[in-house]
């Protein structure tokens, strides 16, 4: 079968793949409907040292259920299904204490070993605990919204939730990516009053605003903060959801944080040490957030997307089949393309 | 009067300053019954630059009204008050919330132009704010454990809140200092199943047994860590009370939190940056806490005082008259003491 594959920076490359199986009992074989690129997969594709095995790479899809291992309950063949980006048991002490990304038995898609979604087809480990069965077709209209909950959708709205996001607040979301586009959606959705967007892309902050921002800040590092501090009384917000992970991204965030308030990150960190630690504590912030359980919060989105309540859906700007993977990367790694469906 | 007034490393000396009186109809003039030196006294101790005209010492006390300006409606003279580390109005945005050390009319004793309380009087701004009237003499047995009010008991109770310590969990507490074994008895009073204190001093550890901490960790850096983790299952503990505000100490309270678990730290932080950012974000472990808004937790913490149940007092192991406090801040620094109270 045929799988993006990543060779260093900027070399992403379609190529032949022993074709994905079942090994273990509890894996399923899933079909890929619909992959995408990942802001996350930016990183190695500006940082990666060149290797002759290569990466595979992405872990979110939506697909159909092609075969299944003797111990899988849940699907059989024909269903389509929504995959984590993570695998996960589902019934270990963090699965039941819904952080999936903490499995005892997990492991991550796109990474180590294991197989990565930008393909044909991909092995999914711990089928039971990780995969949910969607109630619509592989081709539903419904299907770009469902195939954020791999994802964007999920780790947006664990942003929010770290970010102790509730009714009446004043929310900031920093990073208009397609993660930081599903923070406005989650933040509006939790009951924030006041979503502020830090960003200066048009068609971003365009969508933003469609998703529920209210205010937005074009300017970066202090002025920044300077200017949300103008939008909320010189305070601050109560919750700054952290959608990037660079250190001034998080100088940011703690900057424009209200004493008492809290960052949820979601941002992969791409420094060893968090800066800011001594405002932070003067001002008792919160600094909460990681990989986001999006298994555990596929029950509590999936009514909202199937009701279409929310539109997650629409951070797609761009579809390519699978050979165009590598120039899917250059649009988003150039911002050309918020976030790229692969349509294998 | 006479006042305890720091010039540099090492160099703390008992001086004539002027007397303190109200100066703002808000302020209460407080004769201190009993102040004490503070774990975080002990850091300009170690590193402060010489100062010809020095800084005046001191946050914490019990003391008598002697005077309290027309604006006061909360207390009288002849009323035994005890006085946080911070003062507040008691009525602004972040007092309402109960985060009082960020109050927008607030600010901190022994600290910038404000009087210090090791001194035989203190001018208390934002009187009926601030201060908390006690129904005890000021020469009441309790007073060493309402004494701690000021700081050490409600700080270690700020560090369990924010590690959100609660029934059942797995607590460890990273500094055997006063505020480490306030955290201790913090911990047990919410309901900590397991209390885990890294120490290696004796008498501190046999304190802390007694508080309820249910294991000891002698072991420092790495080993501590391995040693917590075997404690554990391998997990680590759900909350941690980081209480020493050092690089190392951060690292090893992040090092043994369990994923999605907290580290509540109320040690001030001494290093720009935080350690361990990324570990911090694979794992979901949230990092809260600040200096403790000691004043909102007063009405919670002083019933289970005056009714015996805990006894914080206990970390008093020493107490010196006015002018012994430089020897005082001595025992402290080599660790003869645990907390030094001063008797004016």
């Amino acid at each position: 079968m045929r799988a993006a594959v990543m060779h260093g920076a900027g070399d992403v490359r379609i190529e032949n793949v022993p074709d994905a199986r079942p090994i273990e009992p509890t894996d399923a074989l899933v079909v890929v409907s619909r992959g995408c690129i990942c802001g996350s997969d930016l990183w190695p594709y500006r940082t990666m040292e060149h290797s002759d095995t290569g990466r595979r790479m992405g872990h979110e899809a939506i697909g159909v259920v092609e075969a299944v291992g003797a111990d899988v309950r849940t699907m059989k063949a024909g269903d389509v299904v929504v995959m984590p980006f993570a695998y996960s048991d589902g019934t270990c002490v963090f699965c039941r204490e819904g952080l999936h990304t903490s499995c005892i038995h997990g492991g991550f898609f796109g990474a180590g070993d294991g197989d990565g979604a930008q393909a044909e087809a991909v092995r999914v480990p711990q089928a039971d605990g990780t995969l949910v069965v969607l109630p619509v077709g592989a081709d539903d209209a419904l299907v770009p919204s469902l195939l954020t909950l791999s994802d964007v959708m999920g780790t947006g709205h664990h942003a929010a939730v770290a970010a102790e996001v509730g009714p009446g607040k004043a929310v900031a979301v920093v990073g208009d990516g397609a993660v930081g586009l599903c923070g406005v959606i989650a933040a509006r959705r939790l009951g924030a009053e006041r979503i502020i967007i830090l960003g200066r892309h048009p068609e971003r902050i365009a969508l933003a605003r469609e998703f529920g921002a209210t205010d937005v800040v074009s300017e970066r590092g202090d002025e920044a903060v300077e200017r949300v501090r103008e939008l909320t009384d010189g305070l601050g917000v109560h919750s700054v959801l952290e959608c990037v992970g660079l250190e001034q991204s998080m100088l940011t965030a703690i900057g424009i944080t209200r004493a008492g308030g809290a960052v949820g990150r979601v941002g992969v960190p791409q420094d060893e040490t968090m800066p800011a630690s001594q405002p932070a504590f003067y001002d008792n912030i919160t600094v909460s957030g990681g990989p986001a359980p999006v298994r555990a919060y596929i029950e509590e989105l999936l009514p909202d997307i199937l009701d279409g309540r929310i539109e997650p859906g629409r951070v797609f700007d761009r579809a390519v089949r699978l050979d165009e993977v590598p120039d899917g990367y250059r649009a988003m790694n150039d911002r050309e393309a918020i976030k790229v469906m692969v349509e294998p």
